[in-house]
């Protein structure tokens, strides 16, 4: 086997602490696995915009290009928000740069931390459903784009294409799964919507064997507050997955948690975690490095088809929790450090 | 006094039912109080297709154009969903016909129906705030809008006036509350947010005893439920007021309790329950009329002034709710008319 050529992005924030933290623990994996890789680190947000000037260089650029694969860490913080040029403009021409057009960001709620939800335990109870977002296309990349002293216009486009792969993607999970694809879309509104419903009838047909259901975006904001276990497969275009995945994410009680995988037709595919880089507790040893970790195995999984190795990681860390080694934000006190130290130890 | 005019859009499904039971308790209480009114009713919506061939006929038009305020019940059904002409159509029209640009919806969880919220009950507690949405610009209007085989297209335009007309409303909420507004915006991304934003920050200037702070609407979806209780008036545009005011909307534990208003410069306001026509259970006698009597209490508020009639009208139902008389979705057995009956009999 050729050795896996994992380009790192730890960004801002808690990133670079979260990123060292699953990085040592893949080193120590690996071992046990014999999983050759090598791991190389570019700079990019706000630390590329300290280092290179830009969010995104071209070297970060080429580097990603001929990654086998991805790990990001967090990006942006309130020393860059100002500026002219902010670390989330290094996200977005990233996504467009390298063709991500689908984000896939598993909503699961593990028993031993049910407790954390702000929804009641029997409503919250068994929601394990996956949002799958249009990432490249949409209102976030549509021109003209006007920002005038008094006037601003944005534009939403989609075609067909871009529609019809993200969809099938949907499709694609769902086999796997329950089986049931929600498309969420404002289609009593938006031309752009009203050509997903119809694109998304026309794959459908292709999957007879799986359940698709429309829902607006409103009712959907609701149901996913009030009947999370109902979801299996969400697929929807890239501002409603903006707000719905987040929207989902916390009912799960922890941010820390959840991990999220970016692919693209072709190249390699971005993992990271779905949470920003607070920058209210970054320096301080005490961010939950589970989401990074949890971006590595699936990653393992899904860019190199390490089954074996992400199903072990994932089970050690769960004893880990289960032992009580707990960070903050899961009601404990371990640290960043205390955390992985313990999970290289049952290694 | 002279009379004043109320014009009445029963619309569909539970629309007419609810609309009904209001508007007998608004005859009852009115006697008392000598508030002095006409009512006509008028087809709109599915009603208004079905009558007049239209979701909203000029006649319909002409008529809420020379009332003093409108009611509306609530519109649409899968009656009409394939049509040509949708009662949503209608009603976005009606929207702007009016220029009711300003939409309010008041989010509280009444301490007697706390146990139905979704969410665990010290997150909820508390919460009090208002929904303020833009509704009659952005992408809901903006052209050019195309819709081809394999290609459409949304434009999301905002003008400066636009947006300060709005955030000023906010602003003068606020004074009349927690003197605290919450702009939700897309500025990482969106032209529109960014000149949102600008607009937002001018308009503070004029009520320096007030707080302003900016949200991505990402964050608000996650904070409107871990932490509901933290906002006093959120203000944002059309679509993001659409998904954000329907999430916080469930958090209340009922739909069935949640009046609207809608509001121009110049013209009468219109009243509506947030919630939708419920075609599943519509002609069963089940529904909750208090989200069509909220909404007459707003009118009387807000259009007539008649601030001690509303005031009393709200209590009576209280005590009819505390009394036990409670309709299906607040976990009763009571009827529609078993509820009017018993607010009448109180009156
Ligand atoms: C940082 C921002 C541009 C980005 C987005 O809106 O896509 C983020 O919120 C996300 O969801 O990854
Ligand atoms: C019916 C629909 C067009 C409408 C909207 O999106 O504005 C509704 O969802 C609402 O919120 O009043």
């Amino acid at each position: 086997m050729t050795k896996k050529k994992i380009v790192t992005l730890p960004g801002d924030g808690i990133g670079t602490e979260i990123m060292d933290s699953a990085l040592n623990i893949l080193a120590e994996a690996s071992k046990k696995f014999n999983f050759a890789y090598e791991v190389e680190s570019f700079p990019f947000g706000g630390a590329g915009i300290d280092l290179e000037g830009e969010p995104l260089s071209e070297k970060t650029l080429t580097a990603c290009q001929q990654a086998d694969a991805i790990l990001l860490g967090a990006i942006g913080g309130p020393k860059w928000e100002q500026a002219e040029k902010t670390p989330e403009q290094g996200l977005l021409q990233l996504r467009k740069a390298l063709g991500l057009f689908a984000n896939v960001r598993p909503i699961r709620v593990p028993e031993a931390i049910v407790h954390l939800s702000p929804l009641k335990e029997e409503i919250v109870k068994g929601s394990d459903f996956v949002v799958v977002r249009e990432l490249t296309g949409g209102i976030y990349f549509g021109t003209p784009r006007k920002l005038e002293d008094d006037f601003a216009l944005d534009t939403c486009p989609y075609s067909g294409e871009e529609i019809r792969r993200i969809v099938k993607k949907a499709f694609e999970m769902a086999r796997n799964r329950k089986k049931k694809v929600t498309s969420v879309d404002k289609s009593n509104v938006l031309a752009t919507s009203k050509l997903w419903r119809k694109i998304t009838e026309e794959v459908a047909k292709d999957y007879p064997d799986v359940t698709l259901e429309h829902q607006l975006v409103d009712s959907a904001a609701m149901k996913i507050i009030t009947q999370p276990a109902y979801y299996d497969v969400i697929v929807t275009e890239n501002l409603f997955g903006d707000i719905l995945s987040d929207e989902a994410s916390v009912i799960t009680g922890s941010l820390g948690m959840l991990p999220s995988a970016s692919h693209s037709e072709n190249g390699p595919s971005l993992y990271e975690p779905i949470h920003g880089s607070a920058p209210d507790i970054a320096g301080k040893n005490i961010a939950n490095p589970m989401s990074m970790i949890l971006s590595v195995t699936m990653m393992l999984r899904e860019s190199f088809d390490q089954h074996e190795m992400a199903e072990y990681l994932e089970k050690i860390c769960d004893e880990v929790m289960i032992a009580g080694i707990l960070t903050g934000d899961l009601g404990g006190k371990a640290t960043t450090s205390d955390f992985e130290e313990a999970v290289i130890q049952k290694i």
